[in-house]
């Protein structure tokens, strides 16, 4: 499977008083790889929530912070989902600064399965597939660009 | 002058458990929206601050929220400088959803222009005339998109 | 009716890169307050939105920043309800660090009552009554400390 | 050595729509509790940082989520050095709720000690002491109560 590519950009209230990116914010965009890898395949967390009761709810997060990210930064965000079981996953990252492509960060979420009363369940067979199929052409995934102009 | 336009999509860390972004986050895209303000035109926050000692402190901070920002939305920060005084400006903002349209808030922010010790001090001419000036055409501005791949 | 006050601490993920709490939190703590406010007064938040079907969503925010707050000043955030009209309220806040007594930040936030459609409700008569009542002596009230020890 | 312990209150900020506290403030709770712990010992963040230029920097956290939190929930942060190494040392935290002492997450970071230019140092031998040492009985400690009343 290949890596998902998301991009973003450092915000102001991303840093902290040492300069650089607070370590807290790795796990937001871990989550916004994520999102975007899901809605690459045609499906998003809102859906799963919504029309099918199934939560990804996160079980364990690891980061390696190699080098800072700094304010105004373009970062690429690499996602893959890493293992597939009938009632977890695990996605794993790698977080780099698109000017000089240094590895910024790497790490990896686990997530259960759960209903909206978090009790366990198995991943629906639909989103399995998805998950693991390859990416759609983006002519033809959720509409990424509906500005009003 | 005309708005400026940016683009940004919800993120998951940005709602809260009534089911819509917290209210906290529409500053935190103000400030989006001011720092791509400012790209356009050709320069950035971190230059100011760190070649021409000029930081704009936020002194007043107003948003009104019409209407909730949901995950995964795609919404469109518009922003303008409303007033540019020698020691102050103020930027003015609306936030649209960008597949309806909708106008979701809009606000206001109030910046003092401080040196690094706190200290009020007069906006640097350069900045003053480039916050004025047009946008520039996208092909000469600061590069958006440097993605390793 | 008196203000009741509310302490807490700057965290280091509060700061940005100016050295300084970034001006979003502001939101958050008044938020804070306005929690604690209610708490005081034998309520939460919890209680309203899941046994009465009433949500404080927020309307308009307000904050204006008269002095930076640094990592681990301890602050004394001030909350006052300010009006109740049938389907909103007002409250206004006061920021101090606790250790000079210097006012920070003042600003005001005006809730809409809904249900959770996000539909506009008249305010259940109960918490009316509770929110203008004084303070419950700490001894009644929610108990704040349950510490494992 | 003994567990420091550190109180907190969840806000509603913290909370997402799936109505728990999102997972990236538990690495926010840490820094709490790591905060805590050092003023517990007499000495800052702050005061490492402007006094003797050694940054803590965090080179790896991990977060094992085990049962979440919840809006209004009273938190114990748990904090312990596991290792002092010359140029780096590794904190481990647990998080329990203190109405039902349920343990609902334990984690560690990893720091590495820099000076302002992020590079690599050795740990000052004062601090080395202090975080080795008893914690300082609370009348003797950084004042935690400075309210303006």
């Amino acid at each position: 499977m290949e890596w998902h590519e998301t991009e973003i950009r450092v915000r102001y209230a991303e840093t902290d008083q040492m300069g650089i990116v607070h370590n807290a914010n790795y796990l937001v965009w871990f989550e916004v790889g994520r999102s975007d890898f899901c809605r690459a395949r045609g499906f998003s967390y809102k859906e799963m929530e919504e029309k099918d009761n199934a939560l990804m709810v996160v079980a364990e997060s690891y980061c390696r912070y190699k080098s800072p990210a700094y304010y105004e930064d373009v970062l690429v965000v690499r996602t893959k989902v890493e293992e597939i079981r009938s009632r977890s996953l695990r996605f794993i990252y790698e977080i780099f600064r698109a000017a000089d492509e240094t590895l910024l960060a790497e790490g990896e979420t686990l997530h259960l399965v759960t209903d909206e009363n978090k009790k366990v369940r198995s991943l629906p067979e639909s989103y399995k597939e998805k998950l693991l199929a390859d990416e759609i052409p983006d002519e033809n995934a959720f509409p990424d660009n509906q500005a009003p102009h």
